[in-house]
């Protein structure tokens, strides 16, 4: 008989989240499967659980109801107009799942009442896995100053030294459930984060889907490296509303998406490529993302050329068939017993764990194979 | 010691031939092999013949001298300017070598006509191989009504029942030359054209190079398709001057061109996408193109989303590298006596001879096992 | 006390003329007159009928129920959802002012028939002025070979010698009401219609709407001459879906409306500028048009630069305000006693009746001197 | 007689005064005015002085030899090949009309020198006329302290109370020039340098000339005015090399320059307008600008919608012929005895003095209407 899998979000009751949540209750209703990638062919002997099969719960800071973010997703064109109605045993049978983030005296308290959160809602609905993924705001940087497990665990009984990324990191890794980060927060970056999955035998994985600019990106700098094309710049801007877009209007939250959105670019044509990459605050947007980027290149006897690409996609709607995904992928490995980092997830990244690989198709083999060994 | 190749090229004065001719003599003074696949770290081992050795020849309509077009390509911005001078011993060379086209009281006799130059050019250089390149006007489609190889021989003797491209093979294949089309013309479509080549025991590619708008989209259509993301229509206009747009201005070889383009749209996404491709003459433009394409896909839950691209390229500069890379890779499939088709080369053409795979990066691990093997 | 206007619509179920109908309930329920240039403090003085106040019929050939078009037109994002149940009860108003276009033994039958269409209209609704628009689908381009009113009445009798917007212009003048043709179709280009007008008393305008692209256009090409920077090519390419795109998929219909978009250009740059201009039916697209441009021009010395844009609008969005203007310019120039072509709306469209001006702020600066004279 | 007319640019040797120069000699010569507004008809019967017979001069940090910014300029594009050697004697003569910066112990003495400058070059070439021009570096913003001259004048005894700027303005008033600000530096903002230029008797104008982005903006701005169709967004993107993209770098000097381009978008569309505007340096563009705007606005009942373009120019070939158009209408401004601000040049500035008009054609019309006055 197939696994029972829970998935837990942080962010649970964001657009990502409310996505994931609506849009795994429309499949089961019938929706087309568009942009599920393990919807395919290629996945189809691997033994995935089925997306009906998913149960939903999460944290997150505020209680503004499922149901309402639903309405503001179908009057933002996000989700299909009717949909609410449609959905609404299923949004209800989430919404009693989901849990304020608790508040504690540390974050050693912090990191045990969120774990008891996870196993409660496991035991609640018989369990066999649960996998986390952080689909919360995107926070600031941060540096993690504790390098052995020993010497974060005691301050973590005195204070609060880490950001809320690697609390439910940890958190996760308490309740037995494995780890993906969406965003480009701290969260596993730090080895002791890393070191603490791998004492609890869990797998982890992320880091920041790539959705948009990003995604073209990783199929165009390979274009350009096959036909030994030198690019000299890339350049971009990225217009965007929604919550997402309200959190990275804060100049140290956009240095976190930068810096991972920056990486893959480094990885596939190397260092001396100069250029930009803006993200804007345009409330009017919406949900929607307006991306574009310039590339300037030369070719035989250096005459320049260039390359432009608008980019116009609605962010909600290309994370959340991913998010469904990555869970029906760590229950897959979980259920393998794989423990670390998951470098095999790569495709979905901007700045995959364990790896400087950022060519789709590379990616997208890699995946295929890991799933069909 | 390294065999002594020579290049035969069909349309010799035009711009991608006279680039190919002028850009090898600039690498031979020093020049980086910028857009030169082959001159890649993957290609090094394969002992293929180095560009500064390779000795062009070929035939052509006109006979406006090498130099003058060197000097137009120069004011158009496609080579640097002072190159002429640099290189005024290397164009000397070429231009003893071209011939202008002979005519005949029919087909049989062009084609002896044709392969005895080709034959007086391997022995004035005491060639080892020679490889020939179609890089002529690209003509309107032709239905080659022979099927048997007897058939059309006889035919041939009475007439001119062949379009110029499939002279121009023929005549390559009488030489002992292997032949590559980089155009989309008639040439080696006709099966019997093909067991004309098999029955001399010589290799054949082609068709159409792709190095604008279709090799973009050789990489974003697979990124759809690895993110199950369904495309609805694909639109693509073409705007461009030269002697390439002059040609295409024609509606008839307009069409072999768009017939060739649009195969691998289909081959890659399915015959659902709808779309039309327009490819206009714009004198001012020079030998430069600009490419718009508009793609219609969508997302999660039947979200409408688009991606844009500009390509503004310079077609000859983008072509040449890949017909030095062409001349080097057909001489080694000669060294290997490789007999018939080279679907391996798909890499580099819009319409690959013997496969349907259309994906960049698919087909340059081909290209490199083969290379490799 | 202000006269009672009604609004007679050719092409009455039309997305134009259903969202110039649902848009007039919507602004009498408090909706802000976004797009309606005569709701701007120039226009103020001047008298014009409220838009709450104007009486819709109209002539179409199919019945399919103005509600319907309207929930396509919620489906397709053109309304804004909710807007059905709101302003029920003026389209079933409207609905009973639609009449189906009759068939006649000839073309003298069928004016007289149509015309009393529209005067049962008047004496129904107790109306002072009918203006009509023709909002129909675009016709193939027609030659009239008639150039008497005699001549033109006698054939009337026999056939039908007219294209069906011909007829249109006939029966709105007939029945005394203005005509303004929204489209490019025949209509009221040829002399012997401008004259039947003349005869009757009654004013006229057109043609062919500038919702898109060419209204870009007639601010773009005017910054040009007035930088006195030379435009060398100006290419266009416009996809769009909808009842419109399915029309103008057949090449005949599209020939009228590219002559009318191409007519601006030449007038506002000269003759010298070469492009094409293409439309493509992307069905997938609905009622949304996507608009590229490409303008090659030069600066300083002649270096070659370019501008390019991309429009993406709604045409019927675009297109309803103006409708709704134009019917009350036309309702102030009746008032006004005004005979003939009216030029001074040449601001709306891309072929202006007895006009060659296309620069927007000049035709603005024409409108507002008229409605303020 | 003509007046003879001298012109001295503040910035003698960067690629706006190069091109400049290189291009008035350019047309004496016979290269058609490109680019130069006052060759056209508007302007032939107000006297204007020719170009050819204008003699440049100028004050610069550097002392490169304009031969090699000539040279710089042509191997980068801006200038046409061979264009070095046909005006060699015109270089030569401007050459030795240029004069390093003076340096002093203060600003009063740094003015006096740089007059004294102005002063020998108007009797060495007996001009009756000389205009400034400020095509220097642009500045970051700077607070000037000093609100009456008396005030000023002491603390320019004491030390260097102005930016460079302001010095420049002060010396062409000291030596009897009108001053023109082709950039966004400080130089004439400040009332009390205004009140000087009074005090004097002399006109002047500015500032930051719009050649690109901004003029296109100022075309767009006024079409969605006149259709009433509300913005939303409007955000922009340019990226440029060369010597300006160096000096906007530097986020103080960008400063100035984002003030300046917002300015105008404020003014036409009113405060709600949201949405940033960039300038990124890519060093390998050259001379090159790229601008990419993205405008959201909405129409009837509204719907979203979107304009997008993309402007590819050449910076210095755009500002060179303003910059003759400059000269030659403040020499009629001289003739005419205009004191103070010369808002009628608003045309060709994105900050225009004295004017909160940003429309293009109306300021067309009104700089026609001074110069016929
Ligand atoms: N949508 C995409 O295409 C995409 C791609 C890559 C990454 N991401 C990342 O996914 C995340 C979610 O995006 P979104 O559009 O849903 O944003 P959102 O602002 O709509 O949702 C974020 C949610 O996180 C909650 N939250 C904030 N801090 C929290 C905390 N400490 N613990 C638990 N919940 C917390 C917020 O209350 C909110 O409900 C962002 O970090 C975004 O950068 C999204
Ligand atoms: N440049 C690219 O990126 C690219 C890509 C794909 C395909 N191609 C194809 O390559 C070909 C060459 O392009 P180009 O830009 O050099 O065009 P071009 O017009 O500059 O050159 C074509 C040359 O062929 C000659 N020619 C015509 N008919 C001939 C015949 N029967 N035999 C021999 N010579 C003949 C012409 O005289 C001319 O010199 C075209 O068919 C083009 O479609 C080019
Ligand atoms: N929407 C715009 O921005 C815009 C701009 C310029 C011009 N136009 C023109 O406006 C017209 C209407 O556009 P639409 O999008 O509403 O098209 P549509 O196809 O939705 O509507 C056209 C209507 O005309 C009806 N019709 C066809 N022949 C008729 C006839 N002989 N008499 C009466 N009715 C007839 C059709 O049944 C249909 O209901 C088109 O000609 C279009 O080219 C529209
Ligand atoms: N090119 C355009 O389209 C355009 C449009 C608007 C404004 N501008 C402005 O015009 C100015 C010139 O642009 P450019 O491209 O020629 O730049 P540039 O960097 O090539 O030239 C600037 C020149 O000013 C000189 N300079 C610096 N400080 C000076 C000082 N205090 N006094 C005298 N000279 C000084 C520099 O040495 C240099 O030679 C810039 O401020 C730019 O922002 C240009
Ligand atoms: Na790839
Ligand atoms: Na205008």
């Amino acid at each position: 008989m197939r696994p029972r899998v829970g998935v837990w979000l942080f962010g649970a009751r964001g657009s990502v989240a409310t996505t994931t949540v609506a849009g795994a209750a429309a499949l089961a209703h019938g929706a087309p499967p568009a942009g599920v990638v393990t919807a395919g062919p290629a996945f189809s002997d691997a033994g995935l659980v089925p997306i009906e099969s998913l149960i939903f719960g999460g944290h997150d800071v505020t209680d503004t109801p499922l149901a309402k973010q639903v309405e503001r997703l179908v009057a933002g064109g996000v989700l299909p107009p009717g949909l609410d109605g449609l959905i609404a045993a299923e949004l209800a049978a989430a919404e009693r799942n989901l849990v304020v983030l608790p508040s504690a005296a540390n974050q050693a308290e912090q990191i045990s009442l969120m774990a008891s959160d996870i196993r409660a809602f496991r035991s609640r609905h018989d369990l066999d896995q649960v996998v986390a993924i952080n689909v919360a705001s995107t926070e600031p940087p941060y540096d993690v100053l504790y390098d052995d497990l020993a010497a974060l665990r005691s301050a973590l009984q005195d204070g609060n030294p880490l950001p809320g990324s690697c609390v439910a990191a940890l958190a996760a890794f308490e309740a037995g459930a494995s780890f993906i980060d969406f965003t480009p927060s701290t969260s596993i970056r730090p080895q002791v984060i890393r070191d603490w999955a791998v004492e609890r035998g869990l797998p982890f994985g992320g880091q920041d889907a790539k959705t948009g600019e990003t995604l073209v990106k990783s199929v165009l700098a390979p274009m350009f490296t096959a036909r030994a094309l030198p690019v000299h710049a890339w350049s971009g801007t990225n217009l965007l509303g929604g919550g997402d877009g309200a959190t990275l209007a804060d100049p140290l939250a956009a240095e976190s998406k930068n810096v991972s959105k920056e990486r893959g670019l480094a990885d596939m044509l190397g260092p001396d490529v100069v250029g930009q990459v803006h993200i804007d605050y345009v409330d009017p947007l919406g949900d929607w993302k307006t991306a574009w980027d310039h590339i300037l290149f030369s070719g035989f006897l250096g005459v320049r050329m260039t390359l432009q690409f608008t980019w116009q996609g609605c962010d909600s709607a290309l994370a959340a068939p991913l998010v469904l995904d990555l869970a029906r992928l760590s229950a897959l490995a979980l259920e393998r017993g794989h423990v670390g980092p998951m470098p095999f997830l790569g495709f979905y990244f901007k700045d995959p764990v364990d790896s400087t690989e950022h060519s789709l198709t590379t990616q997208y083999d890699a995946l295929v194979r890991w799933v069909q060994s």
